[in-house]
């Protein structure tokens, strides 16, 4: 037996229990006479003590050969601290030890297991067993399970059951770039790794299993934009003979259980809000709602002067910035700079000074009024001592630009609180999504999205107007989850298919089960999807998903710690009637 | 809202209460003057009542055109049931409808939607989600739900995390072939879908984890037996300055918690046994120790005659078969034709009759007497009225023979309680296994398996006779799970992989960042992993895993429901730079 109690877990009460420990030599003092080290593992420290006036010379001198990170078993006498450390549950005593084993010597680690590490990233995960050993980067993947144990609890209790779904399925054109299998039963054969249960969860509806959950990995091959991951977990939900409203009260209970449980905190019914309002207010389908700074549209208010810039823009759009009155000249030319930027796009920023005495000082002085500006400061909501910042332009482009400034401005003045959890609910997301390079209209969501009812006469006629019966949880301005209700009958499916471009026989190959399956008694069914790995970052104050990964791959998809992906054998890719044909 | 009510909710407290409900149409019965239709969900079914002369005719006639399996909705009132079933929970009321609504027609399914179905194995595959609607089939996944969900809140409750690992990960020429996905950022590179977490469990431990667990999907290309899947579940477990009788009582815990809350079965402690004796008194290392039939070694009291064939052999072995002197003539020879068959491929079989006033009558009378055969009735622990079956030859080909002769015994004689439950543990495994082909040892378990204490020194000189720090866990004849003590130190994992054949290079390549993490302070650990979905069957009372898979494959890898794997667009080969080559 390795040892009696952890690291963590002996007290005042223990005082003259014999104990054996195992873990890790975190540090260790040498003062000559007296030696203490700290013993590390998952639960805690406690503080061991060889003293040369009780300890044999033996022993103590074993003890002097200890290094960090050795793994060692010691034996001994549980006895009071003579210096508590109350910052320690087990400051309170010592263990003076009569045996000591060294299970396994370490070199040197690459970087300090400290909670504050002197590792970079690339190191940290090479090492990545390492950097699991540092307290916060464990205590993030213990929080990650917690989190998930409490998802699955609270959706079994509710009448949820859990479904493994495969993994080896089949490619579909429509969406992201899936990871392919290739068979090496199946001659010249693929399969595909899923992006999302989505058509084995609407089948599992089909079949009768009323309500449906799992938390799944899920891929997906696209170029990795920061804090992607190829593979990605989903807590995917779907539910039968449910409208909108059901779904959304379903899983508003989960995000306030898992906050109430998780976080100890108590939110209210979250707001829902349209995505068109969405975009309107704040630029963004996914607004973090802990701050104002709503958008004022202000078309009206500014068009009748000679402004050139404004008169012909599609938008003039304005957010007031709580007492950035107090900005100097420079820094809100800074600003201008940073709206000008390549990756925000604006031309220019329009200002307005509020003044505390009512009176305003713009960059538009020549064409407006004080009595206009004190029309802008109404409609923005700006008061004495705020500022205007004001943009213009294509409505499309221009609203993505103040939603960045007013998100930088947050930043700058600190107007989120990070122990708030603001949630929100977006509902009626447009069905289809305009795409500028192949000039057509792809599915916002996916094609199994439903319209909302009676929209579909429009697909035709205003195909962008479509409204769909699908929403998104939002907590803090990051998407959580999002969802739909589905189309459930054969008709309204082919029609989709037929309208996102698919040929009649494209939809039966790729699909041709799912609308089979409509014919059998499909009944109405929607769900969601979360998206764990954010979950559990939001939940747990960072926004890094890669700090709840325990074996994260880098932004070109590789696992820098076993070195993945590899060649394979030449006799594997035979077997798999394939050739590699290097392009370059 | 769809329902106010599931159908199997409603009882006699209910009456006169205006619900409504909504399911499937399982069968409907007209009387022309009323007609009663069976509406069913996942929770069971209400009678539904339309009554010519309580309902309009307009209803009456809508009721009149529902077939099977359409999905409906109905509002109604609950009355008492003139004719009670006392079968169905529900049985004591009906609802007399007074609102219809046919949310979608169904087809006639390619099968019927009963317990009993007229569908074949194929027709149920294609149909799966029709499959699904059948109690049977869905039952069995919410079994699985069940267990896994028990599994998740033992451990948990015991300290141990959940962690995720990377399903892209790397192959390893080790062991059974990897299914590969071909990457697209990193050319001509290949990721492989892990058979285990085998080598990342262990890093959790180096990282300090202490206790890991996932129920996570694994999978192998192998050309699949019968009851093999591609990719399938296992509980996947690894703890921490443990030793093998830690690991034991932990799993020996788990196990007893699942047949006491899933079966609500109460067992003792499970017995062990060794490699060696297991594979000696039931040729097997997964023995069914319900029954007995325990093989009587029968070289030292038969080798001192003329019979040439035992006399010559290694291994005479035999069994006492309960009451199997009733056994005709006929039947006896049909044992004999049975263990010759060529999928036992014994030569032919000696039998001794125990008759009731004991006296013998044997198939080799003229070479023993009475005295002779009363001792082989010891030996095998036969009594009057038993029959003696007898094999002989070479030890490792004999006993696998007996061992099927005894299955198909039990088999025949239904010697095997389904409502048994008898765990095993089965101990001390080999830690090589020849391979006849290739003329070379293989690690029996895998490379990190670590031998015994002191055992590593007969690597070279007795390399069959080490054994290693290895367990499986038997229920009821079946491997339920298996593991190890791991090798935490670099030498011997060096050595291992030397032995194995590895290169230092090929080691290094494949294995390099084990042996880099076993020198920062690697624990002692070791693990274990059950296979969920064998489990599952098991504690369920099937031997099928299929009947435990939402979406299982066939023989030949393929989901006949969607069809895959499937050839792929020649643009997604050009992006993976692979060229497929068919070889015929």
């Amino acid at each position: 037996m390795y040892r009696t109690h952890n690291n963590g877990q002996l007290r005042a009460a223990d005082i003259n229990k014999e104990v054996t420990l195992s873990g890790w030599v975190q540090r260790t003092r040498d003062k000559g006479f007296m030696m203490w080290v700290d013993l590390r593992d998952r639960y805690g420290i406690t503080q061991l003590i060889f003293d040369a006036d009780r300890t044999s010379k033996e022993l103590f001198e074993k003890a002097s050969s200890l290094g960090r990170e050795f793994v060692i078993q010691v034996t001994g006498t549980v006895i009071e601290r003579q210096s508590k450390n109350p910052n320690l549950p087990t400051g309170d005593v010592e263990i003076l030890v009569s045996e000591l084993i060294i299970l396994n010597e370490s070199q040197t680690p690459p970087f300090t297991i400290e909670d504050e590490t002197d590792g970079g990233e690339d190191l940290r995960m090479k090492y990545r067993y390492l950097d699991i050993r540092r307290n916060p980067v464990r205590e993030n993947l213990i929080f990650r399970h917690k989190v998930a144990i409490a998802v699955r609890n609270y959706l079994s209790d509710k009448g949820f059951i859990e479904v493994e779904t495969p993994y080896l399925i089949k490619s579909t054109p429509e969406g992201a770039r899936d990871f392919v299998v290739p068979s090496r039963m199946n001659e010249g054969q693929f399969y595909a790794l899923p992006q999302s249960p989505q058509t084995f969860k609407q089948l599992l509806m089909v079949a009768g299993m009323d309500k449906y959950f799992q938390i799944v990995k899920c891929f997906r091959d696209e170029d990795l934009r920061a804090d992607r991951q190829p593979e990605f977990t989903q807590i995917d939900c779907e539910m039968a003979f449910v409208d909108q409203e059901d779904i959304l009260n379903a899983f508003e209970g989960l995000t306030k259980h898992l906050l109430r449980e998780i976080n100890g905190i108590e939110v209210t019914d979250f707001p829902r809000m349209t995505y068109d309002d969405a975009m309107a207010k704040y630029g963004n389908d996914k607004p973090d709602i802990r701050f104002g700074m709503e958008f004022g549209e202000l078309n009206e208010v500014t068009q009748h002067k000679d402004f050139s810039v404004f008169n012909q823009a599609e938008l003039v759009v304005g957010i007031a910035v709580p007492g950035g009155n107090k900005f100097t000249r420079k820094e809100i030319d800074k600003l201008t700079d940073w709206v000008k930027r390549p990756q925000v796009g604006a031309l220019g920023m329009v200002y307005v000074r509020c003044n505390e005495d009512g009176s305003y000082k713009s960059s538009v002085d020549k064409f407006y009024t004080d009595e206009d500006l004190a029309e802008w400061a109404r409609v923005t909501g700006a008061k004495p001592g705020d500022l205007i910042c004001v943009l213009s332009g294509n409505k499309n482009k221009v609203r993505p630009q103040l939603s960045a400034l007013r998100m930088h401005l947050a930043e700058e003045l600190e107007l989120r609180n990070p122990k708030e959890f603001a949630p929100l609910w977006v509902v009626d997301f447009p069905l289809l999504e305009w795409d500028e390079e192949t000039q057509r209209y792809y599915a916002m969501h996916h094609p199994f999205t439903s319209p909302k009812p009676g929209q579909l006469e429009l697909l035709e006629s205003k195909p962008g107007e479509v409204k769909a019966n699908a929403y998104d949880l939002v907590i803090n301005g990051n998407e959580i989850g999002g969802g739909s209700i589905r189309i459930h009958d054969k008709e309204t499916q082919s029609k989709m298919f037929d309208y996102l471009g698919f040929t009649p026989e494209e939809a039966k190959a790729q699909f041709g089960f799912l609308m089979d399956a409509f014919q059998y008694g499909a009944p109405p069914h929607g769900g969601i999807a979360f998206g764990l790995d954010r979950l559990v970052a939001i939940l747990g104050g960072h926004e890094t998903i890669r700090d709840y990964i325990a074996f994260p791959k880098n932004n070109s998809g590789r696992d820098v710690m076993i070195d993945a992906p590899a060649a394979i054998d030449k006799k594997q890719l035979e077997e798999l009637h394939l050739k590699v044909q290097i392009t370059k």
